[in-house]
């Protein structure tokens, strides 16, 4: 009566060159067509604590700029509150930024893809000054 | 031996009037209670970069009020800082605002309801200053 | 020919003892080992709107120091722009902390374990200045 329901996992890495958003939407897209995923639910855990996921416009590059200037003037390097200090003026920053953001997301397949809008895009936050390979876990369960 | 997973897709469609926040958790529990869903796990997207999901009080309204004040202060409209500011002064503070918040949201659901505690209703966060119909994507998989 | 897929949920209840950073990582694993979990996704949930949910580095002590001082700066106590002050100066601070961070996270479950990184650790964190019993609705779904 009801399909049957299965599940998978994946790892993909994504080589940042420093702060700064990185899309990679089509990484996932590819991983889902190689899977024949047609419906179901899509979970993306990044596995630092210095870098974080976000769903953003996609389309001027402008936003993504002012977003990173944001955050940079929200939680300052080298801020004299912190006491975590040995990995870096922007080590704690990373931390603090990631909180505020998103660890996890859970995103609705449909005729294998994510139900993103027009606009939306998925993004690996980079929150180091330096570049780094950040590796973003994927679960699928569905058809 | 298990009971037979199934899932299931649903679309919200929120008007909006300007910034501030939207209680639908009826209209979550109503498409849950349709479908005769009784235990699972039920994910939430909302389909827009200028508006975001929020779990939060539903008692005293002051609470929406006093959330809705504080991000007007932590992300000004018009600030010198954006470049992004082609489609009016609240419109990359509205990326911020999502980004600083949640677009997707996963809840277990049992007795035909999500696990909310007490004083937990379900919103979506309009962070434009015009109102627009806001799109969220449901998805539940379970029995 | 799939392996069949099944769900389970659970609560915890954790008690905290004022503001700061309670790690469950071992809570969360043990109810996983307990119901032989081996692959799937877990989600939690808190029930509350005055604490939430982090994924954060549970080595060095002082970063969990530094993102409660931080977060305490960026949303002061008692601030004036408050109207919802009747159940204390650090309530309307604890509501919007809570949605400046997270209610529900989603972690693919991989060899019994949520395949966090090697420094992330799953954390409630309590932001009210009292310590609470603070329930978090766990859901189980895969083999």
């Amino acid at each position: 009566m009801f399909p049957m329901l299965r599940q998978s996992f994946h790892e993909l890495t994504i080589a940042t060159r420093g702060r700064g958003l990185y899309e990679f939407t089509s990484g996932v897209e590819s991983w889902l067509a190689q899977n024949h995923f047609n419906a179901g639910l899509l979970t993306l855990l990044v596995r630092h604590t210095s870098a974080s996921l976000l769903v953003q416009e996609n389309a001027d590059p402008d936003v993504r700029r002012d977003l990173e200037a944001f955050f940079q003037r929200l939680v300052p390097d080298g801020d004299a509150l912190f006491r975590h200090t040995a990995e870096g003026d922007d080590d704690m920053p990373a931390h603090i930024r990631t909180a505020l953001t998103a660890v996890s997301l859970s995103l609705p397949v449909r005729a294998g893809r994510p139900v993103l809008g027009t606009w939306q895009g998925i993004y690996l936050w980079e929150h180091r000054t330096h570049g780094h390979a950040r590796r973003v876990a994927l679960h699928f369960i569905g058809e």
